[in-house]
């Protein structure tokens, strides 16, 4: 970190400052310009928060030279980390490709789209048995015996199951039947889910949250890897902005600079970021031109009959032709479905 | 709900639409215009989401006509609600002020901020026992041990108490010191929490998510009142945006405007929308002059110390000073504090 | 347009209402409903505005069906359009790269720039002579002399040029030498300057807005058609987000969306859009993936002596490189380059 | 400007940017720690841009340590600006209200509103005769005849007039009769514009982009300032979020941050802002508590048959109500009106 002192900032102020430095256990260079007097601070100030010192009389401004992630960074870690579900590898040359419908609705629906996104190239089952609705009038998941239907699900496909946990209790329940655990965009924040999830250890699928900057995404990834987990997907499913024709702006820019900054793997969810049913291709080619490392699509037999976010799920014979158009983008770009 | 069928649509395709909207038990009325069709929904639509009609071929726009939210509502109850703590208003002439560190940092701290606070004239204090904070690394409050201080404060001083909540297991715990339990803008949509919140009946301090918007904030408020507790305090505390001189962007349009959309009561937070000292007295006097019921303030004995969020605590010295200019603006809206 | 009255309205506001959209032009349809009542507006209502009818008494919302921009629309022209820019399409199969300097600076800069772009297989010349920066104090480009060196670049290469102006008055001094006139961001809803592109009817590149929605972008390029220039290029060029890794956050649901709204042929800019080299490749291909019919791309000889935008520009040998990236992607989405 | 390098850089690397710092004509700090190596920039660098030194290998972060605007800084002026206009003081402890149509419409409706505003104390009158509209079907305004109602006004009444100008190139002709030159929105960057308007002397509002970060906005001042105007007077009318109750969000942090930052008066249009005619009285109180200069209304004799923004328009009777609202706020923070 950096300080940067007032013009005609005085010799005590100056002088309370390095004491306080000091005593957060660092070091500190000072350097005294004509116009701006500069305090370095030396050490891992991780701990240390810019804002503590904008109190100190004299102080004009505090930099923060260093990330605040660590574990996440890909100084921590070189390497691209690879996480192994079920013997589908993610975060290599292969793109596994997440599908299924928003929420768990019924034995049939679930069971006639598992088979059909299997046949057309799926390797993980995405379905919500917990879904955190914006109304409480809305429907909100068959819960328990949603999971049990995603249960059945797995051992007649095959397929992994990735659905969402909610609060920090339900972590070992979810997780009988998750082999990923998704973490929601509104739980991005939610600390007490993020150190559970961390402790469970299963890979957890964390959405960025709407309003999240890329910094705040990888400082939430960051409690989970330092709880013990080290198999976090980051998964970029669109910002919230002024933009009102979607329902939200789909980051693809975040996809190579995550993948700068960290050495997690990235997913990517068009379904969520546009809402609309139309921009699912372009933006699931998008994503794969882009880097990423896995997508996640709705899919619903019925879309017309969806309880939640119909609009934006493809059905059986869309999803099928839009496998069949992912596979030369990947190609393209020397990665495979 | 009125649905907007495109240009050319055929019988087939109204008809559909139309068998639809009975089966979500609502009446419909068919408006053929020479360039659109449009169709119109009768009845309780709250439970039906307008995207669930973008999936049917030949409808081009789907446009919600009622609010989704129905206790939160002026419509539901025209009269504004007045909240009681301890024999304090909050809602009608009397502007209560809440105040208090970020965190209870100890004993000594929390109990000269609240015999000082009091002096001053703020009749509830707040301070936080479980804190939230973005980096696993950074001081995570006292937790149990600092509702305990929070407990003896109240004792000795008589002041209410605020302070916030993470979990919905924890509410039973806070609540037994709590006056009003404060939900933070990170879990504003944790809806275990709200509905947790709901249950337990004490005053809730809603804050506004950081990228939620008025109505999704109504629709939390909704989980809370849907679930059997009337009293909500809606809280402004900033919301995200592009700007960068100040950590959050007090929205004070919100507070003229949650009074036209709800019945419930109005706070601001000009601490936390801003993260900046010198900004707090003039937006404090601007949020009474918009008519806010309440405000809350952090308020430290010596900021330079404080674990967190020091940059945005005035001292005692400063909080007394701040309450003197506050009360000729109350006076010139005609409230008082 | 639809407006809603407000519960409990009178007679006498409704008939007012009524009265209003006549004199308008436009005929009615009044639904009266148990819950609300709704009237209808029929005509071409693109002059109308709804904020209007918000004044009246008893109305509670006014609601817009139709799109405000019309020329640019695909209900207006359902086939794509193609512009041809010296012998080159844009808007076909074909996707021609515009790659160049920020700035002009030198003879030398731009004639080395233009051979080598050339080479590598770009068919556009891009640099500004004419510069808007938001530091009164920042090189301002080399104007006259800056489009003088565009143009024997033009002649030495047979390369079409594309470059900025930045006022009506200008049109015509730029135009002598641009095949491709640009407007710029800032400039997006500069409406003098948009007509006056309009009536000299070369091709427009024209920038959306940092802050614009695509409705406003469209209306943008409305102000162009509907003054008789039918040859506009719709560039995405990244949006203002709260995101601070990223310069503007690249919005590429934009490219499908505009493809769907209009007819007009889409570009993107990756290079302003996130101020950063290493994600222009990773962006330039999702935009193609995604459908661009175009990408405008910041090369420069020396780009760490650019006076202007060097982060953000290639080199003459990462273009190469660059191109030859791209072209397996526009092959997989079956375009050429 | 302080340069953080990246672990592990070269001597060579740290050379080449040491060199290339002196190259911009400022001296450098060298500053060798055990995690990062900083390089320091001493001197006046004002026109140097952090951009161009990302360029560099081994440079990891580039952080600005002055503000880049100087004529409107509070360093560089540390008294506030006061402006006179036709005897009124704009900047002192008079708040004058500017009020008007948002268009001149008719020689009737302007003279009615001039009249009516000046008796309920208003000093400043507000109306376009050029308009900017989104749409190029909706009215531009009465233009050169509507600048000369405004003349007639003035003439009649004795007020001062603030009117739009669209293009360098007008500014002549809108000066002759407006007092006080205002600068949309949309034109905040029109930096011909602001260099016109900075020659031409008169007063100047300059409207914050509704896009434009503070730092933004100042160094759009700063284009006039330093072409030698100092009569700007700063004007916050919304930003840009991502609520859609209000037209755009206002920002009244604004008003106590650009009174830090600046020495130039600083005024609030809360009709633009929030589009909504019920939130200009408390708006327009919060705006005077938190310390604005003054204020600009839109009053309109007859809001339902106004030719645009009827819906956030007071009519005169209402205006009249307005003021004396106002007057005892003003009190409270020992202020007049």
């Amino acid at each position: 970190m950096i300080i940067v002192m007032k013009k005609g900032v005085s010799k005590e102020e100056i002088s309370k400052v390095l004491k306080e430095v000091k005593k957060c256990g660092l070091k500190t260079h000072l350097s005294i310009g004509k116009e701006k007097t500069i305090i370095g601070m030396i050490g891992n100030g991780v701990a240390v928060s810019p804002a503590h010192f904008h109190l100190f009389s004299g102080v004009e401004d505090v930099l923060r030279v260093s990330k605040p992630f660590k574990l996440a960074s890909r100084e921590f870690k070189p390497e691209k980390s690879v996480i192994q579900i079920n013997g589908v590898s993610l975060g290599g040359e292969n793109i596994p490709i997440m599908a299924g419908p928003c929420a768990v609705e019924s034995r049939e629906q679930i069971l006639e789209t598992a088979l059909k996104v299997k046949e057309a190239g799926a390797t993980i089952l995405r379905g919500g048995a917990f879904k955190p609705r914006s109304s409480p009038y809305s429907f909100q998941g068959l819960k328990e015996e949603g999971l049990e239907m995603l249960a059945e699900a797995k051992e007649k496909t095959g397929l992994s199951i990735v659905t969402e946990v909610m609060t920090a209790e339900h972590v070992p329940l979810v997780g009988k039947v998750a082999d990923i655990l998704q973490i929601g965009t509104r739980n991005m924040q939610n600390y007490p889910l993020l150190e559970a999830a961390g402790k469970y250890k299963k890979p957890v699928l964390l959405k960025r949250g709407m309003m999240a900057t890329l910094e705040e995404f990888l400082m939430a990834a960051e409690y989970i890897l330092s709880n013990g987990n080290p198999n976090v997907i980051l998964c970029e499913r669109g910002i919230r902005t002024f933009e009102k024709y979607t329902r939200n702006t789909l980051d693809l820019s975040a996809v190579p600079l995550l993948k700068e900054l960290s050495h997690l793997p990235v997913c990517v969810d068009p379904s969520h970021a546009t809402g609309s049913r139309s921009l699912i291709t372009p933006l699931s080619k998008a994503a794969i031109a882009a880097g990423t490392d896995a997508l996640i699509i709705e899919v619903h037999p019925h879309p017309e009959k969806a309880l939640s976010d119909g609009a934006q799920s493809l059905n059986l014979e869309e999803f099928s032709k839009f496998m069949e158009e992912l596979r030369p983008v990947a190609e393209a770009v020397k990665r495979r479905i």
